[in-house]
C-alpha cells in the first residue's frame, strides 16, 4: 500500500491537471447547441480509460453518449460499479462568476467552475485511484467496471433507455454501485448518505387571450394568465408549508424518533446554515427542524417563472402567457407518478375560463433509503476513514439521484453514496468550486475502497 | 369649407406617406439605447409644424424633449391645446410580428406598424387638419396650439415637470384640450370617452438567499422568492376578483344605475369580444358585467413576472430573486398614493422570514370623469358626424391618460378625447395597426373641429 500512497502523493499535481482539462469542457446537457461540448467530454473521460488499456467502449444511446469501462475481472472477489456523470447545469446568471465558469481557477485551494464538485472532480477521484493502483501496483485487487453519462443534470433519459436492454444489464452485473455526487456532512466530518429524496419536475404553460394585449383596455375584462400563474402555484402550499395536493402525504414515511434524535444530535448550527445561504430567516413545513425538513420531508419549489414583459421600466400589457418550472422533492415510498396524476387533476379544477392550461412532467424518480447494516457499508466507513482520517457520519440528503432506484430494480444492488464535496460548494449556482485537498482525499478513500471491499466475500 | 374638403380629399396619398415616415422610427422610450430614435421622432413632429410656417419650439425637459407649436391667435375665439404622443411601446414579442413594428405595411386598408394607433397616427390626424386648414384657406378659424410629448409610455415625467412651471402654464394657456388617444366604441360607431382609469403601477421585488441554490439540497429548508411571490400576489385578490387592499374600494364610485343601463344598451357581444381577444371565457369581478369591469371597475393584473430559471429543459435550482411587475387600474375618487401605502403595508406584512421585499412605485395617476354637457363636447359631437358620417357614442375607458388629470389641474380646463382607433388595433401588442380610413376620416373631424369651437364664446 505504500507504493499507492506514495503514487497518489507523487501524482497530486498532475491529477489536478486533468481535472482542470475536463472542467474546461462546457458540457450542459440541457442545451442543444452544446451538444458538441458534451461528446468531447465523452471523449474526454474515454481517452482516460483507454490510456490505462482499460477495456472502453462508448455506449450510444437515443440521448447523451455513455462511458463504459472495466479492470479485468478478478475471481472470487466483488465487482464494484462506479456511476458518476460528464455532464453539468448551465452557468447562468454569467455575471455572477467571479471567474468564467469553463476556465476553471483555483482560489483559497479550491478549483472554482462548473462541474467542479458536480459531478466532474468527485467522478475523477475513482479514475484516478484506479489509475494509482494501475500505474504502481500493476492490477486491482477487485474488478471495477465504470459507468459515465452525460445527462444526469436532465433526467439520464439515454441511460434508461439503455438499461431497459438485457445486454446492459450482463454487462453491468455487479455486487455495489459506488457513487460520489454527494456531499460531506461539513468540512472534515465526510459522510455516507443513505437517504435520497425523489423528485417529481413540472412546466406549467397557462395561455390566455392569443397576443399579450393592453392591460387598460383589457384588464379586469379577461383572465390574466400570470394572475391564475400565482393563484394556481399559491395553492399548491398552505400557509403551515403543507403541500396541497390529494393525497401527497398518504404514502410518506414519518421519521423515526431514533432518525430525529440522530438529526438533532448532528453539528448543525442554523444560525451559520443562514449565514452561508445569505438569509436572516427560514420558513418551511411547520413541526419539523431545518434538517428534517432538507433530508426527510417532501417539498415544493419554483424553479423559473417567466410571463409577460421583463425588460426595463413599466410595459401595461397583459400578457398572453405565463408559465412556470416547478418541482416536488419526494421522501420514500412517495409515489412521482401518483403526484403527477393528482396534480394534473388539481390544477385542471383551478383552471378557470380563459385560460388553457398544459402540465408537462420533465422528469421524476422515487426517494429511497439503503440499509445501513451490509458490510460494503462497513468496507466504505473504513475507506473513508482512512482517505480522510475521520469516520463518516451517517446522513440524508434533499437531492435526487433517481438512477441509485433503478441500479436497485435492475441490478437488484445496493449503492455507496459517498459524498467528498460541501455543502457550500454552490452545485448549480454560480462559483461553483471543489476543494482541492477533498480531491486527494477523496481519490485516497476511493484507492482504499476497492482494497476494502476485496476483504468482502460477495454473495452469490 | 368645400375648398378644405377638396384639399383633404387631394392629399390622401401624401398624408399616407407622412404617416409611414413617422411609423419608421423606433421611437421606444421605456429602452434607454432607443434615445437617439426618440429624439428624432420629436425633431421630425417639429419640422411638420416648421413646414406650415407655425410657431415651434423643442423644449427640453429632464426626460424626453416636448414638441410645441402654435398657430396664430384668433381674438375672441377660443384656444385648443392638442396634446399627443410620438414615443411608443416595444415591440417584443418581436416573432408575433407579421411585418416587421418599424416597417409600416399596407394589409386590408389598414397601416401595420408599432405606434400606429397609439399614438403616432391618430395624433398625426390633427397636425394634417391644421396643415389642411393652412395650405386650403390660408389660416385657422381659432387658435390651435400643439404639445406632443415622448415619453408618455412611461409615465411623462419631463411632461409633468415641465408643467410645474408657470410659464408653461402661460404658454399653455387655452380652453379646451383635444386628444385622440382612445378608440371608437366599434368599426364605424366613433366615441367621445368621458371617462378614464387610473393607473398604479409597481415593481415588486423579492430577494431570498444570496445566489441561486441546489433545490433538493436546500429545498424546504429556505423560504423560497418565488413560492413568495405567487402567495404575495395571488393574495392581493380573491375568488369573487375582489382587491385585497385595505381600505382599496373605500373610495370607488359606485356604477349609476343611468350609467349601467346606458353600458347595457350599448352593441357589445361578449361572444365577439372573446373571439377577438382569442379566449372561450372571461372572468372578473363578481356581480359586473364586461363593459362595467372595463370602464368603470378598478382592477389588478400582473404585467410582467420572471424568477430562476426560464431556458430550455429543466434545471432544479432555488432562485435568489423573483420579481413582478404589476399595476391597479383606478376609478374615479381612489387616491394612487393611498392605494401605494396599503399596498406597502400589506406586502410588508405579507413578507415571511428570509426574504426582503422592495416595492418600486413606477408611476400613477388617478381616473377621471369629464362632464357630458358643455358646448365643447357638443362641437365635438358635431365635427365627428361630419367626418365620420356618424354620431358620437359617449363611452368610459378602461386606459389611463394621466395628463388629462395634469391638464384639469394645472390649466384648469377639460379634455376632449376623440378616438378614432378601434379597440382590435394591438395597441401595445404585437401587429399594432390603424385603419387607414380611420385616418382620413380623423383628419376631416378634425378639421371641422376647428370649425365647431369658433361658434363657441370662450369663457372669460
Amino acid at each position: 500500500m505504500q507504493k499507492l500512497e506514495e503514487f497518489i502523493a507523487a501524482n497530486r499535481s498532475a491529477f489536478e491537471q486533468d481535472l482542470c482539462d475536463l472542467l474546461r469542457i462546457p458540457s450542459i446537457s440541457t442545451d442543444r447547441q452544446y451538444r458538441g461540448e458534451v461528446r468531447k467530454a465523452a471523449e474526454w473521460v474515454a481517452d482516460q480509460f483507454r490510456s490505462l488499456d482499460l477495456e472502453t467502449e462508448i455506449i450510444e444511446t437515443i440521448g447523451q453518449p455513455l462511458v463504459y469501462a472495466e479492470t479485468p475481472p478478478v475471481t472470487g472477489k466483488p465487482i464494484a460499479l462506479v456511476y458518476g456523470h460528464y455532464d453539468v447545469q448551465p452557468p447562468d446568471p454569467l455575471d455572477e462568476w467571479v471567474s468564467p465558469p469553463f476556465e476553471p481557477t483555483e482560489r483559497n485551494g479550491n478549483i472554482y467552475a462548473r462541474g467542479a464538485t458536480d459531478d466532474k472532480g468527485q467522478m475523477l477521484t475513482h479514475v484516478k485511484s484506479v489509475q494509482s493502483w494501475i500505474q504502481s501496483l500493476g492490477k486491482l485487487p477487485i474488478q471495477v467496471k465504470f459507468l459515465i453519462e452525460g445527462e444526469e443534470e436532465v433526467g439520464s433519459e439515454g441511460l434508461y433507455d439503455y438499461l431497459e436492454s438485457a445486454a446492459a444489464v450482463k454487462k453491468l452485473n455487479c455486487d455495489i454501485v459506488v457513487i460520489s455526487d454527494t456531499s460531506q456532512f461539513a468540512r472534515g466530518r465526510p459522510a455516507i448518505t443513505y437517504g435520497l429524496k425523489g423528485i417529481a419536475y413540472f412546466e406549467l404553460l397557462l395561455t390566455g387571450p392569443k397576443q399579450d394585449l393592453h392591460s387598460g383596455v383589457f384588464g379586469g375584462a379577461i383572465t390574466n394568465p400570470a394572475n391564475t400563474l400565482c393563484k394556481m402555484l399559491a395553492s399548491l402550499i398552505d400557509e403551515k408549508g403543507r403541500v396541497q395536493i390529494p393525497g401527497f402525504y398518504d404514502d410518506v414515511v414519518p421519521l423515526s424518533d431514533r432518525e430525529r434524535a440522530q438529526f438533532s444530535d448532528l453539528p448543525f448550527s442554523e444560525r451559520s446554515f443562514m449565514e452561508q445561504v445569505g438569509v436572516d430567516g427560514v420558513t418551511g413545513e411547520a413541526g419539523y427542524s431545518t434538517l428534517e425538513r432538507r433530508w426527510a420531508r417532501p417539498t415544493f419549489d419554483i424553479n423559473g417563472m417567466t410571463s409577460g414583459y421583463q425588460g426595463e421600466g413599466a410595459k401595461t400589457v397583459l400578457p398572453a402567457r405565463a408559465s412556470a418550472k416547478f418541482s416536488f422533492r419526494l421522501v420514500p415510498k412517495q409515489d412521482p407518478t401518483k403526484v403527477a396524476e393528482a396534480l394534473r387533476e388539481k390544477l385542471n379544477e383551478l383552471c378557470p375560463p380563459g385560460i388553457v392550461v398544459e402540465l408537462q412532467e420533465m422528469h421524476h424518480a422515487p426517494g429511497l433509503v439503503i440499509p445501513l447494516d451490509s458490510p460494503y457499508m462497513d468496507a466504505a466507513a473504513r475507506a473513508i476513514e482512512k482517505g480522510f482520517g475521520h469516520s463518516p457520519v451517517f446522513i440524508r440528503e434533499g437531492g435526487s439521484i433517481p438512477i441509485v432506484n433503478t441500479f436497485a430494480d435492475k441490478l437488484h444492488v445496493d449503492t455507496l453514496l459517498l459524498g467528498w464535496g460541501l455543502d457550500d460548494d454552490n452545485t448549480h449556482s454560480p462559483n461553483e468550486k471543489f476543494s482541492l485537498a477533498d480531491y486527494h482525499r477523496g481519490i485516497k478513500a476511493s484507492a482504499r475502497l476497492w482494497q476494502e471491499l476485496s476483504r468482502i466475500e460477495p454473495s452469490a
